[in-house]
């Protein structure tokens, strides 16, 4: 029954990195870590669960945001040691910091060799009224 | 110079994840870690440089398969701890085992609540045949 589960190849600290993506555009929201109980809920449910490595319990996505993840689908890389989903992003809203996708800095190079990075995405919705303190 | 590399998490071994993205269609190719040395000559030189955890050295990716990665674009998360860049993947192969992406198993669910992990893309070309022994 939870063979695929013992296919995964967790870690020392029983993890893996999900990737969650937006299955209709492609577009890359966040990176979150799994624990076996957050992944067989995510499949069981199809809401998206990872494992809130700061606050050592399992976040499932949306609890306090109304962020909720729908997962339409579920795939593991060649070495069994990365997960990516497939998602709906409810609300448009993947990152804690009120922006659509956590991966809003951008590289920019200078002509020296230097660079920095650079805040390419607004912040849709303010995190104090995202999160309840 | 080199404040945007600073500004990366580094985790205990000194790595971080690196999702590869091609950069016109966004389908995710493949994870790998990189280092600061790595990293620094992605952007350096426009090509997907990682850290080998299994062989404990850099990969420039394609030395010997030619499958080399182009990068136009190269982001951070909100964490600042897992890299994203956008690639165009020369061959279209960017699978050690010789398919396009190395996300090629998908979960299959069954009606009792099971599982298993169905592989969905072919292989294009023999790993034989890509990596002289």
């Amino acid at each position: 029954m939870s063979d695929w589960l013992d296919a995964v190849k967790w870690d020392a600290q029983g993890l893996v990195p999900a990737i969650a993506q937006d299955a209709a555009s492609g577009e890359i929201f966040m990176v979150a870590w799994m624990n076996r109980e957050a992944l067989e809920e995510t499949a069981r449910t199809g809401r998206g669960v990872y494992w809130s490595r700061s606050r050592n319990k399992l976040w499932r996505k949306g609890e306090e945001s109304g962020h909720v993840q729908t997962v339409s689908e579920i795939r593991l890389d060649c070495d069994n040691d990365v997960v990516l989903l497939k998602i709906e992003q409810l609300g448009g809203i993947a990152c804690h910091t009120g922006r659509r996708s956590c991966f809003f800095q951008k590289l920019d190079r200078d002509s020296q060799g230097g660079g920095h990075w650079v805040t390419t995405s607004p912040v849709l919705k303010n995190p104090d009224e995202i999160y309840r303190k």
